[in-house]
């Protein structure tokens, strides 16, 4: 007997809102994982469709439609990734199904893990689908402890990354952003709605030379549904200030296209580090 | 007999790095106050000059040049303005007159208020002058408590500007930043090394409109020699990008042109109130 493959049979997107349907469909992409994207109307960024076989889109409050999308294309697995507006849902003037009605009404805890679980099983008895956890499918993407690359952080920029983390953890808390820009003990920028990118280029501007990044998942972040994420775009940000280390969190960090992202960051003398 | 009024006679300031001393110099140029700065070489930024009678510069250790030019411009009062990299100072390899290693012998206690306390006697002893708190020549510029402008806040604002609070003192504790910009209990933007207009411009983008700005004092900043600001500047910033609404610290923070700041907040229509 073999233990089944994950990646073996067509898997199922249901995709919420923000980056994270983009950045889990492309790293499956990458994997060559066969997808099917079930998005939101209004909700899903359809900059996610060049990396699914098939996108279908229902309204927010559909999903008797959701349960006709998944017997229709016969998907048994499926991910959820990024979020649904919760509040939405739960105002009376709310324009629902049947379906979505009589779930609503069977879940009286709307705590989210309450929900997910009336989900899962709602979805197993009515078409057979369950629901798995997105870092199943991106575990050889996810971070490692430790320095990646060839160039190792000097004692002054692991100072900077000790002291990174700090302030990225601070914020995170806050629910501010994830990711921050520091140099010698100064912190440059803060990402708040703009960005990764956009606040690297900016931190990195102000230090000329030599910023560290440091990114890291919020303390109350939903890993389910969304994780922090690096890739091309981030190295080709530092680069344009020339900065050369980055600290992402360990396993809970997203690294797009991983093995060429560490063979980019050592042709550009980069470092990228798990803390 | 009559109160000595402090605007009476000129005023010396002893500049030090970054933006408060332009801040200071120009807030008592528009009140008419004549000033004499004494700067410190590569330290002091040259913008405050135009707003000085005199600008004389010495080098970081040279206090006895200091007693010399105290004494040459007669002045009686002085006021220390911005940071003196106190690390720079307290390094063995640190350049210093006899006067400067003198004063630094007789000070073992190197927390803030001791060398100050230290200087005070020191300059009062050698030249007859006293060191003032910046705050006594600011208080009709310091913001009141409540809403400056005809405008006033709706609920929604309100919300955002205690929300915004919390997160200004929750960076400012961080030593992060001053500045916050926000909109519907979301983040937009954080200020760190880039400033309050830079923040302000990036945020009220992304809010498109109704984005609200809260800065406060840091928790740890040293209000004698450091305030918040907020001036013409800011309101410029803030109508670029479509935002109404300006909260700053009540008797912490100096409106640069008070009058006419609250006026020409009146005339966009926008509101400015002490929190």
């Amino acid at each position: 007997m073999f233990k089944r493959d994950p990646f073996s049979e067509t898997l199922g997107l249901i995709a919420g809102k923000g980056e994270f349907p983009i950045i889990f469909a492309e790293a499956l992409f990458a994997l060559k994982q066969p997808l099917i994207v079930f998005g939101v109307k209004g909700q899903t960024d359809p900059r996610v469709e060049p990396f699914a076989k098939e996108t279908h889109y229902m309204d927010l409050g559909a999903l008797g439609h959701l349960v006709d999308l998944l017997k229709k294309t016969k998907v048994k697995k499926v991910v959820l990734a990024g979020g649904i507006p919760k509040f939405e849902i739960y105002n009376p003037s709310f324009q629902m199904d049947e379906t979505a009605k009589g779930f609503i009404h069977q879940t009286r805890n709307k705590g989210d893990d309450h929900i997910l679980k009336a989900l899962q099983f709602f979805l197993k008895v009515k078409c057979g689908v369950s629901i798995a956890d997105a870092r199943v499918f991106l575990k050889n993407l996810l971070a490692p402890k430790g320095v990646m690359t060839r160039r190792i952080p000097t004692p002054s920029e692991r100072e900077d990354l000790k002291f990174g983390w700090r302030i990225a953890k601070g914020i995170g808390k806050m629910d501010i952003g994830q990711t921050v820009v520091v140099k010698d003990g100064v912190v440059l920028a803060v990402e708040a709605l703009e960005g990764t990118d956009a606040a690297i280029r900016r931190g990195g501007k102000l230090s000329r030379t030599g910023a560290v990044i440091v990114k890291v998942a919020k303390p109350n972040q939903d890993l389910r549904f969304d994780l922090p994420c690096v890739g091309h775009e981030t190295l080709e940000s530092m680069k344009a200030v020339g900065a050369r280390v980055i600290g992402v969190e360990t396993q809970k960090t997203v690294m797009l296209s991983k093995d060429r992202l560490i063979e980019e960051a050592d042709q550009a003398d980069m470092s990228i580090l798990g803390i």
